[in-house]
């Protein structure tokens, strides 16, 4: 939740008029993404997305994310596409910030996200990797094993304040995933943060994924590990097998898992669980005070990731 | 900015369900008003603003505004107006709050005000203050003089961190502004917070007002008053007599301002600029660390009150 720049209405003018998109209309800051300045704007032709990329989004990696959103539209995925002004050129520059016009994606997130929509997740996430494997650039996953590496050093000394003994147990999983993290299986483009929030339905049917700002290249089931941890436990904490059940076969039905990665999901998993478990320590021990954004609750991920530790194989997932 | 509640999907649908406006197709957090969660919904048939009122908002008084906007709408006044449900009741409730959906008004406010805004704005509330002249609903202004006494009483034993002698300066100010307050100007239905986010502008041309969520009863031309405090100043604190003169112009065209409130006008401009200080200030002392609002500086309005102090009569705003 989150509007950082405020957008003076005689630059926002001058701004839009570089495009083919008729005049601004009306611009309402929009309570989402936290990393993000977005506003949604009305012109003469429709509805828009106007994002300012603010310090957490770094400018080298925008032509990564804008080029990845423009490919995966081009092949049908129902993602936001950068608008090109009439000059050809999508990232452009708004009070002092890079900043570009998306195009709006109707449909809303599901609160409550049941076995259906995991199912459709799973099939999503299957079809953006499909729709990805030939897109030309690359951008390193710098939330793998070596910024874990990072994350862990700027919170050992303060992690006990959330949780007695947390700094232990992250640091003896980072250990064991430092030395069984997988090496060998499919890479390619992820979207890396595929969470309910980004993942938009009509009624019972997906309509479309956003927020391609984590999305680089990385193994592919690490994707789906991502999304177990982020839609198929309970809001109490327990696991629903179910609804793993029915992402994996969603996605398998159309990028069959090899027997690699299905024997990696859990150490996947639990990489995953430790990644969300990292950003969020961090964030909760470095968040101003007075931020807009209430930092979320990092133990979530510590109970997910004691889950994952149990897995013994696949079959936990419900395979 | 601030959205304070949660819809979840499934709630919002059934709540759209009551309403002849389609079906909701996109709902976004919109970061603005401080005081109700706002969304801005895409149904089938054009776009809506979803409010739900929170708890600074009294749901005894929303029949009043809700009823304000309905009458100033049907009279040609460009307001937003609550749309009603099949039922034909448009006060309903969604998530255990009072809500109510609202008709968009397209347009963009100014974030740096200038005369022809100022002169619009004047004659925008004359035609307010005319339209709304046979609304049969009243509602007390809760902050006028019986309300700074009571904020002068909450904020007194605490002002002085804030800026030392403040505590004295608003006790003197109260005391007098008591005394000399104006009993027999004309009354009517007032806006009481037309500030430039409340007003929209399409290009040069205004094309619409605002939140009316404080609107109440009291002198019209206290309205007028509350707008050279809030429009007529610069950014480091210069009164702009050329915006002030053009505002009461303005408005005088549409609604001639009698002798009475001429003189008056003086006295009103340090009553508003004492409930905006008062009201800050309470905010700034009372805030709770880690709100999504930053509260506003209190002394901007103390520099505006000394100004109108200063002012002998309504020549000091260009008449």
């Amino acid at each position: 939740m989150a509007v950082y720049t405020e957008v003076p209405d005689g630059d926002l003018a001058a701004f839009i008029a570089a495009y083919d998109i008729g005049e601004v209309i009306s611009c309402k800051g929009i309570a989402e993404g936290v990393e993000n300045s977005n506003f949604l704007i009305h012109t003469g032709t429709g509805s828009y997305i106007l994002t300012l990329y603010e310090k957490r989004v770094h400018k080298e990696d925008l032509p990564f994310f804008l080029g990845l959103m423009e490919h995966l539209a081009a092949k049908g995925l129902n993602c936001p596409t950068p608008i090109k002004a009439r000059d050809g050129i999508a990232l452009r520059e708004l009070c002092g910030r890079p900043a570009a016009i998306i195009s709006f994606l109707e449909g809303m997130w599901p609160r409550r996200p049941n076995e259906k929509h995991c199912q459709q997740v799973g099939a999503a996430l299957a079809d953006l990797h499909i729709k990805g494997s030939d897109f030309p650039l690359t951008r390193p996953n710098n939330l793998s094993v070596g910024g874990w590496r990072t994350l862990v050093a700027n919170t050992r000394d303060r992690a006990d304040e959330v949780k007695p003994g947390l700094a232990a147990v992250i640091g003896d999983e980072l250990d064991f995933l430092a030395r069984e993290w997988p090496r060998d299986l499919e890479s390619g483009v992820i979207h890396a943060d595929l969470f309910p929030d980004n993942v938009f339905f009509l009624g019972d049917r997906l309509s479309g994924l956003i927020d391609f700002y984590f999305a680089c290249t990385d193994f592919l089931a690490y994707d789906l590990a991502i999304c177990l941890n982020a839609w198929c436990f309970e809001p109490k904490g327990e696991f629903n097998v179910t609804k793993a059940r029915l992402m994996i076969e969603g996605y398998h039905r159309l990028r069959p898992l090899p027997d690699a990665e299905l024997t990696a999901l859990p150490i996947l998993a639990r990489g995953a669980a430790l990644r969300f478990l990292l950003t969020r320590l961090y964030d909760w021990l470095n968040h101003p005070p007075g931020a807009f954004v209430s930092p979320k609750d990092p133990l979530e991920y510590l109970k997910k990731l004691t889950f994952h530790q149990q897995a013994k194989s696949v079959a936990a997932y419900g395979l």
